[in-house]
């Protein structure tokens, strides 16, 4: 399947028009809810958006999974007053990372990254933030995300996040999805120091097929990171519903956003200084093959020649009744062994 | 023909200077005009411009199919006072895409895209808007283009667009032109997996053709879609013509044109590390092939000279009359076989 | 002769001092006056700065071939109290492209192209001008350059030129000039286009001299073609000699100006890309010749080396005396062959 | 181990945990304070915190060895009011090279760098700085660093230092990090030269890997220094806590910096340019090698075909048995020869 | 010597330590100082700095060669107020080309280059400029600068710049080392002819090593031309020292400097098209040769086969006796020469 197919799926449709982008369109939604205060917290799974408390006092993370139930999207966002056009890009599944700030919420879309060692391929799993005062909703394609940590520390009393806002909770989880890269990046690192290994043990199989896939994969990682900065440079720059406080936490998130797009530069840069090296050593090691099989070559060619000639049938041959033809004939044979050697070791062919 | 020739033919010429640069002079021309408001909708192909109604109260949208009647291009210019200068880029079909600011009016171009599999060519159709107040006015080459689900929105009485005014109109056709282009990268990347498998099946016909024309074909494709990014951002600085609803909508236009140059710039590096793929693959099967060579003659030379001595005719070869040296022969030979056989395995070469 | 020498003739001499940097210094000056208002022109060819009517109310177009006469353009300098670094600029032919903006005059450089098919060599003549009020002055080096159009079309009565001003004048000039690049690249894309061809039929001759040719023209035409950007660029921002209504002529040349730089770029990389499939179609020739010389010899050496073995005058080789020695001989080189055949065609060698 | 493998440690955790990411956790912690002012100067090595004068009116100079112990890390934090988000960035190793201004103080960690010659990689150690009134702080983590010249300036009675504030000893322990760089540049360049005379020499032992790890380490240096040039630039846009007299000094520092940046870019072009043409030498050496096979084959092989002929046993080959056949074929032989060797001379083979 | 060698000295030095970090330390300080004013001009050399009259109302340009004497420097520096971080810049001849603006005067520091044709190394003098109110003093290394045509201009009654300022003549000095890079251009563009040329001859011998010097030298001379660009800049910006008139000849440094940079890129763009020239020469000819032995292989060795064949020693073989063997023999050699020939030539190999 194309990198595009979810575009396709967009073409010819109307703004607004929400429809799921993605593969399995039967999946059962699920919807979790948390509930918490500075002093108290539960935690609720719900099958229908009556069974929420929209009007609670208590900061709320709404978390759907599975995107397919268009009519469900279109509820909330005739709950919260959500334009189609955001409700749209939550359902399309090929949006791109992206900011946009409305006057009653902020609307984010990131890209959740991990990386199947064995098709070395980088899973994307979009995953939509709609930040509303006191309640963050946010939207995934299927079960299972990096937010694991965060919900450990909302249920330990010590943490943080209970104190502060759902900006902070936001914060929290975009510093989730950055972080996550760390890892990816280690297992692409994995990747290239096997390559690197391969190209000094000269085991070329798969060489090229494997850089060529790194060298693509870098390229679309990058196209789901770089947006990013965008966004926290926006979320930054916001003045009324994050928080001063909380911004020193998302420029944080900043630094480790720098780091990753370094990282990134630097292993496209590796990558292609690893198939120069491999190109480099292909043509080594055929100047080796060629050498010897000169040498091969220059040695016995004239002396094959030479026993044709003894081995020719004319009547008048001299030599061919001459006692001593047979061992001046080695005597020879040696002599240019011997000076084809001396002179290829002068060449530093040898 | 080359890439130029449309532009050769305005050199020397004034400006203002109304020229069809297209192919088929003779072409008839044909309008299609559709009156809409909120309630009502009708639509006419007329003949003449008098038979349309310029003072109905309606949104129009006045569609030109053909460029090569220029007297009827300066007649709608001199109807709603449009510049010459515009005149004179609506019916030069090279002119690159752009957008231009008059008092009355906002003139745009824009190139509408398709792939032609065949030939690996885009194919580019220029598309014209005028925007006066009440009306789009849209000039295109050919019969056939990329609106007609955009028609099939205005006629159906759930859409949007009856009960908006022409620029959110010009939106719609401008988002349609934008999203062609997912189709057409859709089908480059189709082409760039045929030459995957080419490289990896080893299948190199046409494949050297093929890499070069993509290469092109992207290029050219890069210079039509990278303008229109300027040409929304100054639609979204605009103040007068364009509602702040309409700007909402162009700017899910901007995030599809974001992601389409991100395809390009992808697509452009994938097709430059294939070629790279390719020229290390050919430099890898080279490799294999001259080891086989020098591992074969390696072998039989040295044999080959020896028994080219023990075919000599010289009358004093004591080996000659020896009863064991035939299967000693074949011992060196054996040996000989195994010893190189050893060797290479541990050059790794085999 | 080098790229440079004209501007190795300026080193050391002091500022303001009017040097012809060009060839030849013998060159008789000629000056062609255009007297020109909405209503009357005509058109003088003078041999002294005397017989020039400079305080006449028309438009003035002051065009004066050869720049070798340095005393008349100090003349000419001293007469409109130009600077004497503008009179220098004038007459150094190796001035880059440029604009100077000063109280009583505008100062233009630009370089008027052509392309020396045979050498496949860009020819560049130097042109200047001086924007006075109601007075234009141009400098070129030889007879002959691109604004026979715009003259004709001062003659004619219908043209726009003769009712509008100087800066109109210089605006249709420059539009000449610009709108040349046009047949300029239309003739390096012939080039390409012969290139491309002689590299799908091998015909290699000369093929590498002409792209580092071509690749070397577009580096100078891309030093000629950049500035004029900035020219318009700073005319368009003018405020007090250039029209608002010449502006919107010059945002037509600024159009044609950024087809012409994309061009460039484009012919640039296509030059590149070119390169590369040739080196890449080298190399996969060489596989073709390599993959040829393998097979003979793998499937020649062995049976050689057994024939050999077979001319071995050893006296006691049995099979020598067995019947059926010789058709097995031949029944093993068939099997020899087959089967190597077969290896070969299952290694896709052939 | 990884690049990442710091960055590893810290995913998963909440903001302001701190965590030392590096390897030694029982390494123990060393803490040297230096008080001075204009006329007096005293060293001590504390064991606690508590044995620090923290409202001595002198400069203090607090440099602490060491960063695996995280509680003294948390009790310098609270003594002096350090966000916990500061704190956590010193425990940290893999930070990369920032400035944060906070109301009471300014925060800046760098890496101080040096050369493993045997293992061609750069060390990198991290050091913070916490500049408060009077107070500067400085993290490391390992004994032993580029300081012993600003350390002795303090001691010796001539020096600035003693004379100026805290932020002059930020200024001259920076400018001994900066500085450090020239010596680590001048260790790469040496590399450079060993690559350049092997190339020569034709030593390629190694010599790829070499070029891929210089690569590999200038990549990585190019991301140590790169945000040192923003650090500085924000030092010097500082209006309370740095003095205009330091600025002067800081202005020096990022001469320095502009030129190991400068470096840093030359000296990875020509590495790239290095690489370039050892893989031409490769070529051309293998030019010259199959120029010989081809020359030794051309030669060889159809005089051993013609002896072969006159090996045949054919009982009718007149020529057998004519007396002169013998030196007759010797002629062929050495004609063939000599006309070779001059076609190869012609061609310019040898 | 390595490129870092002067800055290495400075490592560990106190800011505003006036170190000499030059080779030759014993070489004599000679002062030379030119007092003028437009009517009158006088020019002294000087053992002492009491013998300038420093007081004098005339304009003075004091030009010191020789850097060595750092005692004099400071001198200097204390009779003028410099700053001690200037007069370290001044002495420390690895400084990079950059201007400074004090209270009372301006600093700068430049390049004077020159080509050393035989090592093919760009020979760097620094030289750094004072500009007090009505003094310009100058530091150069040695003796021997490209000043001479400005001071025949000084000493000429009719030249401009007696009747000018010390900021005419500082224009005038930096003019001339600015122009100077014409004349090493022109010197590296001869290196770049005689590389093409050798290319097309096939004269390989050192050409890769020079290709690569080039490419490291412009690299350097890159280094040394662009910060002069903002050095100019920062010149027209000043409001104070420098007068409008200045100003304007200060733009033609600017154009000339543009036009350096410009040649710069160029030359850098045609070495690097030149080595992929080479690259493709190189595997063209590699092509032919290998073409050649694969055309002599294929026809020999077939036919060294068969005469192998008949001279086999079986005692059974038909075609031995028979009559017409031989004439047969030679018939089927013609027919395959002939054969193989033709397939070749439909090949395109010959
Ligand atoms: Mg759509
Ligand atoms: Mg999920
Ligand atoms: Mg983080
Ligand atoms: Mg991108
Ligand atoms: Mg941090
Ligand atoms: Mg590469
Ligand atoms: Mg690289
Ligand atoms: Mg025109
Ligand atoms: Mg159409
Ligand atoms: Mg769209
Ligand atoms: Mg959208
Ligand atoms: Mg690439
Ligand atoms: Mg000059
Ligand atoms: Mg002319
Ligand atoms: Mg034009
Ligand atoms: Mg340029
Ligand atoms: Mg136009
Ligand atoms: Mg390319
Ligand atoms: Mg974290
Ligand atoms: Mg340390
Ligand atoms: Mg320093
Ligand atoms: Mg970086
Ligand atoms: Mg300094
Ligand atoms: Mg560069
Ligand atoms: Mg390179
Ligand atoms: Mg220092
Ligand atoms: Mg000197
Ligand atoms: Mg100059
Ligand atoms: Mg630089
Ligand atoms: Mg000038
Ligand atoms: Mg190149």
């Amino acid at each position: 399947m194309g990198l595009l197919y979810k575009n396709l799926k967009k073409v010819g449709k109307p703004p607004g028009a929400i429809i799921y982008t993605g593969e399995d369109k039967s999946r059962p939604i699920k919807m979790e809810v948390i509930y918490y205060n500075e002093n108290q917290i539960s935690k609720e799974v719900v099958s229908s958006l009556d069974s929420i408390n929209w009007e609670s006092s208590y900061n709320k993370w709404i978390n759907i999974y599975g995107l397919n139930d268009t009519e469900l999207i279109k509820e909330i966002g005739s709950k919260n007053n959500i334009s189609s056009l955001i409700l749209e890009d939550i359902a399309h599944i090929g949006q791109r990372p992206k900011i946009e700030f409305y006057d009653n919420y902020i609307f984010i879309v990131l890209k959740m990254l991990s990386f199947d060692n064995k098709r070395m391929k980088i899973q994307h799993e979009q995953i939509s933030f709609i930040l509303l005062p006191d309640t963050l909703i946010t939207f995934q394609e299927v079960e299972g995300d990096v937010f694991d940590p965060v919900r450990k520390r909302i249920f330990q009393s010590k943490g943080l996040i209970k104190k502060k806002g759902v900006d902070y909770l936001l914060y929290c989880l975009i510093d989730s999805i950055v972080d996550q890269n760390f890892i990816l990046l280690d297992q692409i690192e994995e990747k290239i120091e096997i390559i690197e290994e391969d190209i000094i043990n000269n085991q070329s199989k798969k060489l090229l097929e494997n850089i060529y896939k790194l060298r693509k994969e870098l390229l679309i990682l990058k196209s789901s990171v770089w947006p990013v900065k965008d966004i926290i440079y926006n979320l930054l720059k916001e003045d009324s519903v994050i928080n001063d406080d909380t911004k020193e936490y998302l420029k944080d998130v900043n630094d480790h956003l720098i780091q990753i797009m370094d990282f990134i530069i630097i292993y496209r840069e590796m990558i292609s200084s690893l198939f120069d090296t491999h190109l480099s050593h292909t043509s080594n090691k055929m100047n080796q093959i060629m050498t010897m099989l000169t040498i091969f070559s220059a040695i016995f060619i004239p002396l094959t020649f030479l026993a044709g000639v003894y081995g020719m049938n004319f009547q008048y041959i001299p030599e061919l009744s001459y006692r001593w033809s047979y061992p001046i004939f080695w005597f020879i044979c040696i002599v240019t062994v011997v000076s084809m050697y001396t002179f290829f070791k002068y060449k530093k062919w040898l």
